[in-house]
């Protein structure tokens, strides 16, 4: 098969990364894609770096075996505490989404003060914070990070809009204006649900949603070696995705439709470990 | 070994048993506990019953290789959707969470009308409603399930006694007054942490605590079987309690001082499965 018929691998910890996956849909709606859900061990968030990397692994094994082109390491929480695994296990290129969302931010600040969110493992793992300074060119720039663990569970109850989202909101982020931040990283796959409830709470600041960056700077890769599929003259509403998870959830199918905007087809089960 | 001087063995998803286990020390002080959190796979709240099942034999393996005399199931998810599961898995007696509260919210209740909360597999799964009407002698048991999901991320964030968290189980607990129930069961271990919430919502509702109903029958199951440790004279503060866990998670500590009143030593990490 020619390499830019090859799928695009996306995984993620559960359904989080279908928001990821929504923005590649948007930027490379001609590409074919697999989309990876570990929803039998969901969350990542709160475990140890050693599970993360361990389930990292089996997550890369299972895209390799798909003779995928590119995966994209949707789960901010891999991306930040095991990038380098899912590189080391494959052959193809990877893109994870730290590095995408740290340089778009560094591009939209004007004042040099970065407010990052995420879980609690991301948030400890310091991956957006240390890549910011990094990428700083002149390293004066100022991260103000914090963890938003019950971001999570309240997007995925469908808690969207509801005023206990909002207390719990106004509670998170009630330091990020005093320390002036003009760019927020939301550093989570379901943040960007809580893009409204937020843009309340910091009116004035930018919000960088990670998934839409990760998929622009794909698109540029892929571009850039030569990977990309061919533009398409007759235009399917219907996305090509193939979905795999590891444990039937009764709510997913309404999940997906909350994070992707359009039921989901095509689901089958696999198991990543004995 | 004599029978009577073996270990209890207490497994639970998560930490969330540590609300199990301390009843027991309540009402079993003088026994020996082991006690294992899958804190690798946590929640199972909203797992498939195959994933469930394939978990809780792995547990019942750990603590059989353990030479327990009896096996607590704390977590009720497990106890709704793979109590046979663990039954068929040890050839100790084995104590649920759902018999022991079934039984005293008849013992309890009135008017027979019985209320039920729990996480969403443990509802779906109809065991509570099931066994109410079982153990009822006419059959004539009226009772009103509630899955309530986002109680177990708020107590573990220690969201206890926060204004969301009252937003939320004011959500949560609204249909119940129309029932008219005068008893309602706590079908999940993080709940009775939230029980002072929960009766400032319903104030004329009794609740029970599936926890404790579990170790007053465990209580009355080992005197039975002559399997009691003796009682002893001189009265230590420090349970006996050896805690193995499947990941090793930041908050560990903390949260246990929530549920259990006192700072955990004494645990080690163990691989259950690959």
């Amino acid at each position: 098969m020619f390499e830019q018929n090859k799928k695009i691998g996306v995984f993620d910890s559960g359904v989080g990364g279908l928001s990821v996956l929504k923005q590649f849909l948007k930027y490379l709606p001609f590409e074919k894609y697999i989309y990876l859900g570990d929803t039998a061990r969901v969350p990542y968030g709160n475990r140890s770096p050693e599970t993360i990397k361990r389930y990292a692994k089996e997550c890369t094994d299972f895209l390799v075996s798909k003779d995928v082109k590119l995966i994209v390491v949707a789960c901010h929480t891999v991306s930040s505490v095991a990038l380098d695994v899912v590189e080391q296990n494959s052959n193809v290129p990877v893109v994870g989404m730290i590095k995408p969302a740290t340089k778009s931010a560094l591009l939209l600040s004007k004042n040099k003060k970065i407010g990052v969110i995420g879980t609690r493992a991301t948030i400890n793992s310091n991956a957006y914070q240390d890549a910011l300074i990094k990428s700083s060119e002149k390293g004066d720039v100022e991260v103000f990070a914090r963890d938003c663990p019950l971001f999570v569970p309240l997007v995925e109850e469908g808690f969207i809009n509801h005023p206990a989202t909002k207390l719990i909101a106004r509670e998170y982020l009630s330091d990020f204006p005093n320390f002036n931040i003009d760019t927020l990283i939301l550093g989570c796959t379901h943040y960007p649900l809580l893009s409204k409830v937020i843009s309340e709470i910091l009116p004035d600041v930018e919000l960088i949603d990670s998934g839409e960056q990760a998929a622009i700077y794909a698109l540029r890769l892929l571009a850039e070696k030569n990977l990309l599929v061919g533009e398409k003259d007759v235009i399917s509403q219907k996305p090509d995705v193939e979905f795999y998870l590891t444990d039937y959830t009764s709510n997913f199918s309404d999940i997906a439709q909350t994070f992707l905007g359009f039921k989901t087809e095509n689901v089958s089960f696999v198991s990543l470990s004995n």
